[in-house]
C-alpha cells in the first residue's frame, strides 16, 4: 500500500523514472520511508549520509553553521521540492557541510543514500538529475551571498520578511527576534534594533504575537 | 596543427572524451580557439554566453559583481582547470551572473558554447561532466561564504595572503590593497588598516613592492 504511494509520488517527481527498470523502480521504492519531523527537529546533521528527502508537507530549513554556533539560512525547502544536499555523499564533488532541521511539522519521503547512489552510479539519467538539482541549488545560494556581500542588514531584513511573508501568505510574522537573527546569520540585538527602527517608520508593528507587515509597499522599498 | 593540440589538451582533461565518436571529437575542436588575455582583461562578462575555457596557461579570477561596482572572489582557475559556469547556458539551472577576468597573461583554450551544448545534450557523460565541474565549484563558493559569514575581516586577510603567497610560490604579495579589497570585497581603507595592525605585529613588512610575509607562523595563526 505504502509501496503505492511512493510509486506514485517518484513518477510525478522524478523525470527519469519511466527509464528505470521496474525492478529499479521497486528497489528505491523499498529502500523508501516516510518520515515525520517535529518542528526545530534534525533531518540531516552532516554526521553520515542522511539520504536524499521530499518535502510531502511543512517545511526544511538548510543552513550553515559555524564552531560556535552561529547560523546562516541558505535556503527553504516546501512541499513537492527535494533536499539532495543531506545526501552529498552521492555526489564526490560536494565537499562541504550543510545541516537540515524541520521549521515546521514537516512529513517526508526519505531514499537510502546507499540506494540512490546505486541507482545513479548506473542510470545517467538519475545521476543528471541528483546534479541538476544541486546546482540549482547553487543559485539560491549564490543569491544569499550576494546578500551578505552587497546589501545592508536593512535590505536583507526587509527581504526575508517579504519572503516570510509570501511563504505563508499573512502579513504576520510569527517568529521570535533570535530566530530571526539566525536566519540571517546576525545577533538578535541587530534585529530588534532595526525592526524598532522599521516600527517607527511604520513599516510594522512589533508585538507579543509577532511582526505584522503594515505598510508593504514601504517594506518593498526597503528591500531596494 | 593546433586541431591536432586541442585534441591532445582535450584527452587529458576531459574524462568522457574517449566516450565521443570521431565526428563528435572533431566538431569540439572545429569549434575550439586558443586565445589570450592580457592582464586585468574581462575573459566573461555576462553579456552572453561566452564559452568553456580551459586555462592553459595563468589565471583567471571569477568574482561576483554588486550594482555599485562592489566586486567579491569566488574563486580562481589554474592552469588544467575549468571554466564552466561561463558557459552556464549549457546548464539550465544555472541563474546567476557571474564575471571572469585574468589575473595575469593567460591562455585558454575556448570550446563555443554551442557546440558544448549540442554535444552535451547528445551525450550524457558529458552532460555529467560539466554538471560536477560546477557543483565542485558549489564547494568553494560555500567555502567563500563560511568566511564572509562566520569570519573576521583579519582572519579573511590572513587566509588570503596565505592563498595568494601558495598560488605564487613566494612570500612577496604584489598587489595594491585596492587590488586585495575587491577579492575580499571590503574596502581599500579596511584593507590598508588591517595590514598596518598586521605589520605592527610583525606578521607582515609593507613597503612600495607589495606586502611581504615576515612570520608565517602568526599569519597561520591569525587566519584560524
Amino acid at each position: 500500500m505504502i509501496l503505492n504511494e511512493f510509486e506514485t509520488a517518484y513518477q510525478s517527481y522524478f523525470p527519469f523514472w519511466e527509464e528505470l527498470t521496474a525492478a529499479d523502480r521497486a528497489f528505491l521504492c523499498q529502500q523508501s520511508s516516510l518520515v515525520r519531523f517535529e518542528k526545530a527537529q534534525m533531518v540531516h546533521d552532516n554526521s553520515g549520509c542522511t539520504g536524499l528527502f521530499i518535502v510531502k508537507s511543512g517545511r526544511l530549513r538548510l543552513y550553515m553553521l559555524s564552531e560556535e554556533g552561529k547560523e546562516i539560512t541558505l535556503y527553504r525547502l516546501l512541499p513537492g521540492e527535494i533536499c539532495m544536499l543531506s545526501a552529498s555523499c552521492v555526489l564526490e564533488s560536494i565537499t562541504f557541510d550543510v545541516f537540515v532541521e524541520a521549521e515546521v511539522p514537516s512529513d517526508c519521503y526519505m531514499i537510502a543514500a546507499s540506494a540512490f547512489g546505486e541507482i545513479s552510479a548506473r542510470v545517467p539519467a538519475a545521476k543528471i538529475y541528483a546534479l541538476e538539482t544541486a546546482v540549482g541549488r547553487f543559485s539560491d545560494v549564490m543569491w544569499i551571498m550576494q546578500q551578505v556581500v552587497f546589501m545592508s542588514m536593512d535590505q536583507r531584513l526587509a527581504l526575508f520578511l517579504l519572503e516570510d511573508a509570501g511563504i505563508n501568505d499573512q502579513m504576520l510574522i510569527t517568529m521570535t527576534h533570535e530566530q530571526i537573527a539566525r536566519h540571517l546569520g546576525t545577533a538578535r540585538e541587530v534585529v530588534s534594533r532595526m525592526l524598532k527602527r522599521f516600527a517607527g517608520d511604520g513599516v510594522v508593528e512589533v508585538s507579543r504575537k509577532g511582526i505584522r507587515i503594515l505598510d508593504m509597499k514601504k517594506l518593498r522599498n526597503l528591500a531596494g
